[in-house]
């Protein structure tokens, strides 16, 4: 199977009229073939003209059919095979195993999507049946359902070619609940989203749904992606990346003549706190599975953990002389993009200008281009309070910072002045190590989408308890989560039916339950 | 009980630092005593923190506790009696029996919402046991609940003085899901604003409450309101009011460095769709039951019918006599402020200066200042399709325009042309009218928060299965109702608890399930 450099437009794969571009091996910087046209404003509208025909049929369907879909996606994306891995290696750097994982869990997860619809508890069905004979006023017939809310927009995401791009988490929830959906590709990974959109324009076809459910298009965000945003039929925007990059989209969908909801899952430092008790029992351990967790893909996940509390003392010194040591055995990963890396370049760098900072260890010399060379800064609370905006702001990719305090008061006043966060972790052994978790966990909960114990952040289980969201500006909506059967929630509104006659309601609101969805009685 | 012109800043009576105020009788237009001074900006700095200050206590208490306030206060509202409904009529012009139904409502509404605290089914929880032995990896302990976002701004309504205002809606859904709240009192009926405020606060006090969990602010919404919206502590607005004014704080919210939730009921002219088997069987019957609709409390009503489209012929003809005639014959009634009834008149006049559309009836002549004239106008689906911005446009207060169509083609098309709606209405009455409700159907569903046939939408029942929302510009959030329990889950937000200890997991969270709330196990 060949990369084209198409555009794929309901199904159809069609060469962009817009500007060109192509993707880059970024461990050695140059080009890789074929060279795309991204699409132009024409193409741009025929793709949300061709989804929105398509969403009245496709938000129909049975649970059935949509969940056979999603599986036969999920058989497609798979069928892949080494061609993708080897195209997602050459355009994103990051090592085969992690991309065979990131391909398993992609394929799971529409494969669970696919089970969360045939169960259809998502409908989230109410029925309250009338009360003819109720006093001072008879009840009406009162039924809800949740129904689909349109055309959506899905932004791929830098470094997770396959999880969080054209066939991941946004897109399988978002089809999951009857929304089609335009992909706008990462343009880092151009041969990646094009096979991954064929196989999934190979399932509509094979399921004979309307072509329009499903299109992928690139382009430069800062055109295609807002114009995407702009487009009047498209009715709720997921998109993962930088902050600059989400805000720019919630500006746009906030100033539409009809604002839409805007899912960004943006930045996120994932505060690691180690508690006394823990840090005595196994300071040097720890050490180790932080630095994996912080090296791993070159840092660059959304929770990589950036920021490390614990108290100053022999115990945390352990920690924190491992953890230099380790780091600075550390090899230097490829970076996504050369922009990525520059920017981490900066991140870095800024923090060792940072007159209350001091760079503790830096991984490996690179060897080659856009290689990330990890770094571990050292400050104490004092400072980090004094300017939480700047040793609390995420660098992207393998840094961290490590504070020092004096004890729980001041973890609980650096947990009061962080930012939203995707996550939180806490580390501990003691009754003691307990009573502080008791502490900062209430404050952590205000800061944080999941608060986890004795682990790391990075790795997160696709599930149904799963949230990976938080306040502001880990998420642009903390109510919601981008990974997770969850995530099925942000492209659903509840509509309600009042006395409308059994032979026209929704199948899913019936009292003979065709479904056999959940339907919930009060 | 004397209404005294202070505000409630967290229990407190005081008096305000802002610009003076008082409420005006809409039917003589007379100023009432007394005085109030609006907050000024270190007042409105001074409820959030105390609202702050009470988050961590009130969102934490046990569901009996919570749940016990809610009833507390529905008895404390309950018990202002004739004090409260004499100063209501004052302010707000509207007649005894609709207040009292009106304060039925807020009260059961109260005790509703703690019924659902008590349920704790609204913490949705969700539990995955930890998988040690799964391959290749491991899974972890994986727990959610649901957690309110914090501090919440409710705007009092005009047209609600009770439920949707001091201790409507809002406030009992937000109290519910355990965020302090502080009110921006709608300026028209400030002393019953008062009022209920007390009594709100005598149930603080009296639970044994942090006394920010409630205050109480009156002042300019383009101040104290805007102010309000921006504060860095408030994460969530609720409103009912005007397009206009709804904008205006979606873009405030929108534009803060930390975007919070705008929960927004704005505008709506809840169409209704007549089909010929219900015309030919009971025209007149169904004109009388829509002029009662139009016109109960000057059709101040979010869900006041101001579109009824139907096939132009004889029966729907004689569907229009009737309801010309009959709003001839109707009394004007008191608009709530001088505004609304200046708004109104413009839009009345605006309609009738249409080229495509005709005035059929007016109400009586009106006998003293602000009274709400009834109008009804009569245009073609053409001229409607032609024109749906302005035809379409909301005109709050008793008008009506009726649109003759076609057919069922024409009704869709103007199903189409909508903008979002809180409902749609179908009458239907033979096998012929529900294939065309089925037509209809899913266009509506994708207009209106609510769908109801053979009724009229005004009067919302307050129950679980009910959804008082809609698309833009109906709400601001179609993923979201005000009205009924579910309106509690708009401030909620979901956080996960991986491998955290059961001694410190949260109650409901805990193996054990000490509060016995529904635990959802995967």
């Amino acid at each position: 199977m060949q990369v084209t450099g198409n555009l794929l437009i309901g199904g159809q794969a069609v060469q962009g009229a817009g500007v060109a571009a192509h993707s880059v091996d970024p461990s050695t910087g140059r080009a890789l073939a074929p060279e795309w046209r991204g699409a132009d404003a024409a193409q741009v509208d025929q793709a949300v003209r061709l989804a929105q025909d398509a969403f009245l049929a496709y938000r129909n369907l049975s649970l059935t059919a949509r969940a056979a879909f999603l599986d036969t996606a999920a058989d497609r994306v798979e069928g892949l095979g080494d061609v993708l891995i080897e195209r997602a290696m050459q355009e994103t750097g990051l090592p085969q195993a992690r991309l065979r994982g990131e391909l398993g869990r992609t394929v799971n997860q529409l494969r669970l999507f696919a089970d969360v619809v045939r169960r259809g508890d998502w409908l989230g069905v109410r029925i309250e049946h009338a009360q003819p004979d109720r006093k001072p006023m008879p009840r009406s017939d009162i039924r809800l359902r949740r129904i689909p809310i349109g055309p959506v927009t899905v932004f791929g995401a830098s470094n997770f070619p396959l999880a969080f791009s054209v066939a991941g988490g946004d897109t399988a929830s978002a089809l999951a609940s009857g929304c089609p959906v335009v992909v706008k590709a990462h343009s880092a990974h151009l041969g990646t989203s094009e096979l991954v959109g064929r196989a999934l324009a190979a399932a509509v076809q094979e399921c004979g749904l309307p072509p329009g459910v499903f299109s992928l298009l690139t382009g430069p965000g800062s055109e295609i992606g807002l114009q995407l945003v702009r487009h009047p039929l498209i009715k709720a925007v997921a998109f993962t990346g930088s902050r600059q990059g989400g805000l720019a989209l919630m500006q746009a969908a906030a100033a539409r003549p009809e604002p839409i909801p805007v899912f960004a899952e943006m930045s996120s430092v994932n505060p690691v706190f180690l508690l006394p008790g823990a840090l005595q029992a196994r300071a040097e351990q720890t050490a180790q599975g932080f630095v994996a967790s912080l090296t791993g893909s070159a840092g660059q996940l959304c929770t990589n953990p950036g920021l490390v509390i614990g108290v100053r003392g022999p115990d945390f010194q352990r920690f924190i002389d491992t953890v230099a040591e380790q780091v600075s055995a550390s090899a230097p990963g490829t970076m996504l993009t050369a922009g990525i890396h520059k920017t981490y370049q900066s991140g870095v760098e800024s923090l060792q200008a940072h007159p209350r900072v001091r760079i503790l260890a830096r991984g490996q010399e690179p060897q080659g281009v856009n290689q990330c060379q990890a770094s571990v800064a050292l400050t104490s609370a004092a400072a980090f309070l004094a300017d939480p905006e700047h040793l609390g702001a995420e660098v992207f990719g393998a840094s961290t910072v490590l504070i020092e305090c004096d004890g729980l008061d001041e973890m609980i006043a650096i947990a009061r002045a962080l930012e939203g966060q995707l996550t939180a972790t806490l580390h501990g052994q003691t009754a003691d190590d307990d009573a502080w978790m008791q502490a900062l966990l209430p404050e952590l909960e205000l800061k944080a989408g999941r608060i986890l114990v004795n682990g790391f952040p990075t790795g997160v289980e696709v599930c149904h308890a799963m949230v990976h969201g938080g306040p502001f500006p880990a998420t642009s909506d903390a109510r919601t989560t981008s990974v997770g059967t969850m995530a099925i929630d942000r492209f659903l509104r509840p509509v309600c039916y009042q006395d409308v006659p059994s032979g026209v309601l929704p199948e899913a609101l019936r009292d003979d339950n065709p479904w056999g969805v959940a339907q919930r009685q009060f």
